[in-house]
C-alpha cells in the first residue's frame, strides 16, 4: 500500500501544484441565490446554514478539482451547526474522494490514550475512505499534551496509508505566547519539531525521503518556516496563512524542498470568497462567483510557481 | 444571569459532592445485554455500536443522576461512530441537562480566530441548553495556539453563563514532554496557568471568588496540583485521573479551596464499568452492573468526602 507521502507527492506531481485549498464556509460570505435557495428548503436555522454549506462547498470542489490535489475542509465551521452540519461536511468530504482528491480534515484533534485512539480511528481512513467513519486521507493533530498521545495517530496513519499533521508553529498573532518560550536555547515549538522529526522518521519507508507524519507551520512566519525546513528534513508541512492572513508566496518559499515538493500550501478565504477580496473584487461581481474563485485559484498555481521552488513541478523529471 | 462558576457551585453543594463521572461508552466493555440489544436493531457496526453507546449512557445517567451534579461525556468515543454517533451523543447531552446535570463537552477543542469563534458558538449553550447546537455547560478547550485563540471562547462563555477547562497540566504518562520545559524559571504549564488565571479573573463577577475560565489539571500529579491550586485563585479545576489512572483522593486534595470548592474531580472507567474494576469485581458480575455502578458512585463520593476538603460540603453552612 502506498503511504500518505508517495500519495501527497504523485498528487502533487499529477496537478504541478501545492495548491491546498480551505473549505471554510461562512453564512454571511456566501452568494446570495446559496443562501436563498438553503432558506427556501426551511427546517432551522442550523439546517439551513448546513444546506447553504453543503450546496456551496460541492459548488467549490466541482471548480477546483482539477486544479489542485488538496483540500482542507475546517470541521469547526460544520460542527457549529450540529448534526446537520456534520451531515453536509460527510457528504463534502466523500464528494471530494470521489474527484480524486486528497482531504486533510482540519479538526486540529488531540487527546490522551484511548481517547486519541478513538480520534485517530474514526478520522484516519487514509487509502480506502471506507476505512474509518469520517473520510480524510489526513487529520490535524494537536500536540500538547504530550508525545505519548501522538503515538496512537502515528500508528493508524502507517496502518492506513494516512498522515497527520501536527501543530508546531501555527499562523496566529498570538502564536509565540506558548510556543516560543525557550528552555535550555530551544523552543517549545522546536521542542515539538523534534519529535515530530523523530516519529516522521519511523514511518519513513526505506527509499523514500518523507514520511507521514507532517507539521503545521504558518507562512506568517516565514523566519521560523525556513529554519524549521531545515530542522525536520523528511517532514511534509501544512503550511497555512497564505493569503487572507497576510503571507506572501515568497514567504512559504522555505517550506519546500529543491525539487518543489515537502510542502502544501493552504488558502481559504482568498479562495471560497475571491470576489470578495482586495485583488479580485474590482473584476468579479457576486454574479461571477464561480469565475472568481476559479481565477483566484489559477493566480494562487502561478504565484507559487513563480516564487517558490513549487515551479520546479512543471519541468519534466529526467 | 448566574454565571457558571456560581450554577457549578451551587450544584456541587446541593449534592454534596464534587465528583464528576465521565461518560465513557467503550464497546468491549458493555454490558452483553446492551451489546445484544443493539446489535439486533440491525443496521452498520457504527449504528449498532451508537445505539449500544446511547442506551448505556441514558442508563448510566437515570442510576447516577440524584449522586452528583456534574457529567463529562468524552466526545471522541461518539465522534469516532461518525453521525449515528453524534447523534447518540446530542440525545445524551440533551436528556443530562433534562435530569439537571450540567454537562462539561470534554472535546479539547481549539483553534484560532474565527474558527475558534464556531467551536464556542457551536458547544457554549451556557445556561440556556438551546443556546448552541451542542448544549455543553461546559468546554473542555487546548490552549496550544496561543491565548489570543482562548478568548472567543471566554467571550461565549460569559454572554451565555457557560464556562471553559483549559489543559494546563494533564493526566497522562508524557504530559511532562511538553508541558514542563523550563523557561525563566516557569515550566509551560505554568505560563498557561498565569494567562489561565487572568481570563478567570477578568470573568469573575464582583463578590465572588471564581471565574468561568477553568483549568484540566491531573490528578496523578498531586504535588503540582497544590501548587496550581495556589498559583491559580478563582480558577475552578477539573481534576482527570482519580481511579482508573492511578490518582487517589488524597493525591486530588490539594485541588479543592478550604470550603471544599472549586474543583471537580472525574471519574470515568471506574464508574462506566465498575463491575470490572479491581475493588468491585468480587461483588458484582455483570448481571448487577447497574448495581456496582451505583454502588462506585457511592464510594467515590464517601472516599472524597473523607480525604479532601469536599468533606466540609455536607456540614451545614453558618
Amino acid at each position: 500500500m502506498p503511504d500518505y507521502a508517495q500519495r501527497l507527492h504523485s498528487a502533487i506531481r499529477r496537478t504541478q501544484t501545492p495548491s491546498l485549498v480551505g473549505i471554510d464556509p461562512r453564512w454571511d460570505l456566501l452568494p446570495q441565490e446559496i443562501r436563498d435557495k438553503a432558506s427556501a428548503g426551511g427546517g432551522s436555522q442550523a439546517e439551513q446554514h448546513a444546506r447553504g454549506f453543503e450546496h456551496f462547498s460541492l459548488e467549490l470542489l466541482d471548480i477546483i478539482c482539477d486544479s489542485v490535489a488538496v483540500v482542507k475542509p475546517q470541521v469547526a465551521f460544520f460542527e457549529q451547526l450540529g448534526i446537520p452540519g456534520l451531515q453536509a461536511l460527510h457528504r463534502v468530504m466523500t464528494r471530494a474522494r470521489e474527484l480524486g482528491l486528497l482531504v486533510i480534515a482540519d479538526a486540529k484533534r488531540g487527546d490522551i490514550g484511548s481517547t486519541a485512539e478513538a480520534y485517530a480511528a474514526g478520522w484516519l481512513a487514509g487509502e480506502d475512505p471506507g476505512a474509518a467513519e469520517w473520510p480524510a486521507d489526513a487529520l490535524t493533530v494537536n500536540p500538547y499534551l504530550g508525545a505519548d498521545t501522538l503515538q496512537p495517530f502515528v500508528d493508524v496513519a502507517r496502518q492506513r496509508g494516512a498522515g497527520i499533521y501536527v501543530l508546531v508553529r501555527t499562523s496566529n498573532p498570538g502564536a509565540a505566547v506558548f510556543q516560543d518560550p525557550r528552555s535550555e536555547g530551544h523552543a517549545i515549538y522546536e521542542i515539538v519539531a523534534d519529535r515530530v522529526c523523530d516519529l516522521a522518521a519511523q514511518t519513513t519507508p526505506q527509499g523514500e525521503d518523507y514520511g507521514c507524519v507532517g507539521a503545521v507551520v504558518g507562512a506568517t512566519w516565514p523566519e521560523q518556516l525556513q529554519q524549521l525546513r531545515e530542522r525536520m528534513p523528511g517532514v511534509p508541512f501544512l503550511v497555512p496563512g497564505y493569503g487572507a492572513q497576510g503571507g506572501t508566496s515568497a514567504d512559504t518559499a522555505g517550506a519546500f524542498d529543491a525539487d518543489g515538493l515537502g510542502a502544501v500550501i493552504n488558502s481559504s478565504r482568498g479562495i471560497n470568497f475571491a470576489w470578495h477580496t482586495a485583488g479580485l473584487q474590482d473584476e468579479f461581481g457576486e454574479d461571477s462567483w464561480r469565475e472568481a474563485i476559479a481565477e483566484a485559484t489559477r493566480r494562487m498555481r502561478s504565484d507559487l510557481a513563480e516564487h517558490t521552488p513549487a515551479g520546479q513541478l512543471s519541468i519534466p523529471r529526467a
